[in-house]
């Protein structure tokens, strides 16, 4: 239970997203943060910077370690990152060989790395939503497309337009973000890894190659490291938005069609004093996650001013913003499709 | 766990606020609005509106009722606000006097009292958490106070000043919103009832002697309905952000000072890579929960373009922002009463 | 002509307000900082720190001093503020009594009190505007509150209310707001003094008596120096932003009213497209001009985190946003009040 | 003289940008609209939509036709737009052409095409300052690079590194956003042209090819029309925010290092108070500007939700905070290039 609604026990259900908000629960994010760990020993044993059975014995942590989460969450009070501490554990289980593990890197290259490893397929899931999200616009635009329908500016009657034109309103912004988002995935999320100040300076001149092994090894896009320049943060924040705003108008135009009656939604919202009414819900909610991505999204620009070799501040800022968005993001989609499907006739016939 | 790190197993040793977090929980929330519920009941009895045995039965519901959860979920969905559904379950468990509850009364009446009910008891720990942080700055002065430190402006060294004038900057501001705070707790949580359109219909000529007598038996400030007019939601995530922004100021001071050396604070942050350092952890999360603030803020201004008798999107809006605002505010206050306290010393004799 | 729409020689017709925007012009500005100095001046001879007779010779600037704009602009770019250029223009002007301007006096006391004393008449007029947009709306009330009006929550018809219902709920924000301005004003708003490091430490022992006396001269209320703690500009950003909020409630009604039908406004913009509409065109600036400053706000919030005895970044920020603030709210309420009074009818009659 | 500090008489010394700005003059605005009334023209004649006659007459509007501003500014008053009076006045320049000018297109293919044919020498100019600090940094990596540095993480002294690798951090992201300012280029901006209500009904089968032909003469994209989908503004508004936002951290650095010594600047600000100070100004005014823009960036996201297929209240908004984001983008580069420029020597050698 929570004061965030997206894994609120009943607010989840109007705006939460299981699918992505697994993927930004503790356990996910522990769990992340050891793979990038084990590619790291295996990278570094292949260079022989560490023993092979360190690597190994590296590589069984995550079918074994339990992390005391208590304890975690006592040493981030202090620590302000929970790797230390989750460093010290890691250590404790693996005995001899706990000198190799997280050797020559530090807690951003741990924690941005894990991140960048479950926001993979947030990403994914968040681009095949896109692509249903649009066949049921296109589905939308065969069945209601030919209706007629008073297209409005500013707010007033304007010139007859068709359903289709509208349609086409919500889908091509769609689609090319569809497509952004397939360049974005092809160019890869980036492997964060820099150590203590940037300069891998424990890796010596093998630096470079161990860092686009472990790269491959995840499945992610070798990068210098990008400690302190988190233009990437802010893109991801900006697509998400994009994303959501696209989906605010939409559900803005279906809140005014229900208003001045030229759409018919199957389902819609109860009201507790007014049984006979069925509010747009689903509509609204669109507007809603629009502007929350909007607000947010000046929080990420803020954390590019990131002082020196890292920020603490800013970096944290980070953390209580963008998987916010992300959720959001998620939700929207989920409520967008549930919204095009629940379209029963567009038009202005009933007046 | 959840996406908010107010209360993520780990983060929330960093972020969270364990005391004001629980008046956000659904059990809290739905015990509240009950609450509302049993006191509009018992004042329509009083007027006559409905009988003795059905504002008893009312009464009786919050020892005995058990919320079907999954149900509420379920039903958000849908409907967007959970008190259609709860008071489907509501008149379930009253039997006969089903008719009787939330007689008049809309979802945003008991969700917005709801609301205000919790914030009561928010307000009062943040204000006696600013009391015990002004008393620690105090005593902080006392201690070092007397010391002299460089004066900087504009980043650059300027003419001496002594550490108390500084201290006296983080001081001077938060006894101003302490008075504030006080003021507002004075004039009171406005009560929330209007019906369905805000016109309270179905009270009759006793309309305003009901909503009166509900405000005074919650302890509540009676007011017209609000539904649709928002300023007391701005004004509650200005007020808190006022707080977390002096308290970014004072983090953002102490931050620079562990930077060029002119205080030294005990206990501060391991970091894995470097464990010869203490890193200002609490100054700088400081920065991070002022800047959250201001950003959030921007939201709740959006809010006030409430449409027509009452805005699905802009009141959703509010719910994804308030709470976290006001915890935000409180896990702040905690914060800065640990920095106050880890400082040993102040001054630039160690340069 | 500018990248600004208040003072754009075209957009101002829409967005602009001539008699705010005249308080923020350079000329006002730096008659403003002259005028503090006259009075540091004049409180500082009856005080007997600097001869009577210098006092007299910088009262009489502002009748014959003319700055140069040109090198203050070049010095700005260097210095950051305009004081250090104009102080030696002053003291060049003044001749043999030139040490005695700006005496003990850092840059920010001119500047901040500067922008107090033109936001004082900015108070003013805003407050005029407030009372007659109330006036209009009781007027509005009188003329059609008594028709029927179908009341809409969530974009849907709910129940019918009387237009003097939703009339209520934008009069009832501009009294509250009305009653708070008032009080804002009567608390008066605070000089700034405290020289280079918020100490006065060249006034001596009289520095209390002297700034409260600079204070009297100017009407202004005597306050501790608030070089780095801002929450007074904050509130002032809160306060105008409340205001715009609650007319971009009324803009937003009147639009859903003009795209359903159920008000009937004189004049109304034209289409070079379709001669035949009548836009609500002040209607949808009111919502404009509510996110607007909905938007910069968080500015304000973020410049509330403002480091050590004073910072340069921070304070920028403030010039940067809080004038548009101000004149946003005050071409809201001309357009409020245009907006009140092109109403020819309401109600859903039409329908 | 303005309440915008861009075209302020002195502010603009510091935060202004006179070729930036001149783009965004009332005159550069209503040149960019005929300019793009001449194409549409030409295009329908070289389609047999227009005479050629009346093409070659609006074609020779530019050089003749003076517009009446002050009856401009009355009109947009009450159209919200200035095209109605606008082509009212060129129609009574052309005579007997006066039909065939503005034929088939709306405000806002004017106003948004006018836009997008600024922005392009806009981007040109950011993407040559861009080209300046790239190399003058790497210019500075070769005088100052070589230099150890105390590499300071969460505000501590943390691990030595090069003078180089801290320049990186500024320069790689620069280098990145060089790229990416180049691809936007070559993609080209879009031409807005759709007619009233999106569908160019008046331009018959014909519609496309000529809308073809209009971006070629315009050296525009090609694109269907975006009136109501606004995500090409937020583009340019992230990407100008991401170059403000990567200064702001190469500011903050170096008023970071003021702070500590650990960098010598020339030049800097004088103080009124304190002759003996070198102020890091334009240090500071990029974390201003970098914050602005973060502050302003949620506006154009806001404007997403444009409802319908015009909306006035969305729509204005971007004229209110989009120029002011390039300008600001534009001072930032002059700024971070002064400011590199002014580093005399790096390295905590002084300490």
């Amino acid at each position: 239970m929570t004061v965030g609604v997206f894994d609120h026990p009943v607010l989840a259900g109007l705006l939460g997203d299981e699918s992505l908000y697994e993927l930004f629960t503790v356990e996910a994010e522990l769990a992340a943060m050891l793979a990038f760990e084990v590619a790291l020993a295996q990278a570094q044993a292949a260079f022989e910077l560490i023993p092979n059975e360190a690597a190994d014995a590296i590589a069984r942590l995550p079918s074994g370690f339990a992390p005391d989460v208590v304890l975690l969450r006592q040493a981030i009070g202090s620590d302000g990152v929970v790797i230390p501490e989750l460093v010290r554990q890691w250590r404790e289980a693996l005995g001899e060989h706990a000198p190799h593990v997280h050797f020559g890197a530090t807690s951003q290259d741990a924690i941005d790395t894990g991140l960048m490893l479950r926001l993979k397929p947030a990403l994914s899931l968040i681009a095949q939503r896109l692509l249903n999200l649009i066949a049921e616009l296109a589905a939308l635009k065969q069945r209601h497309g030919h209706v007629q329908l008073m297209g409005r500016t500013r707010m007033q009657a304007a010139l007859p337009i068709l359903a289709g034109d509208r349609i086409a309103s919500w889908q091509d912004p769609l689609a090319d973000l569809d497509a952004r988002l397939r360049a974005f995935r092809e160019t890869g999320l980036p492997l964060q890894l820099g150590g203590a100040v940037g300069t891998l300076e424990k890796l010596g001149d093998k630096a470079a190659e161990i860092r686009a092994d472990v790269a491959r090894r995840l499945e992610l896009a070798d990068h210098s490291q990008w400690h302190s320049q988190r233009t990437v943060i802010a893109d991801l924040g900006h697509l998400v938005s994009l994303i959501t705003g696209s989906l605010g108008k939409f559900g803005q135009d279906i809140a005014l069609m229900a208003d001045n009656g030229s759409v018919r939604l199957s389902g819609g919202g109860a009201s507790s004093a007014m049984p006979h009414k069925r509010n747009p819900v689903k509509a609204e909610v669109l507007v809603t996650l629009a502007r929350f991505n909007a607000v947010q999204l000046s929080g990420l620009h803020h954390s590019l001013v990131h002082e020196q070799e890292r920020s603490g501040a800013a970096w944290t800022l980070e953390w209580m913003i963008l998987p916010q968005m992300v959720v959001a993001c998620g939700g929207a989609l989920k409520l967008g499709l549930d919204l095009a499907q629940s379209i029963e006739s567009m038009g202005d016939a009933g007046h």
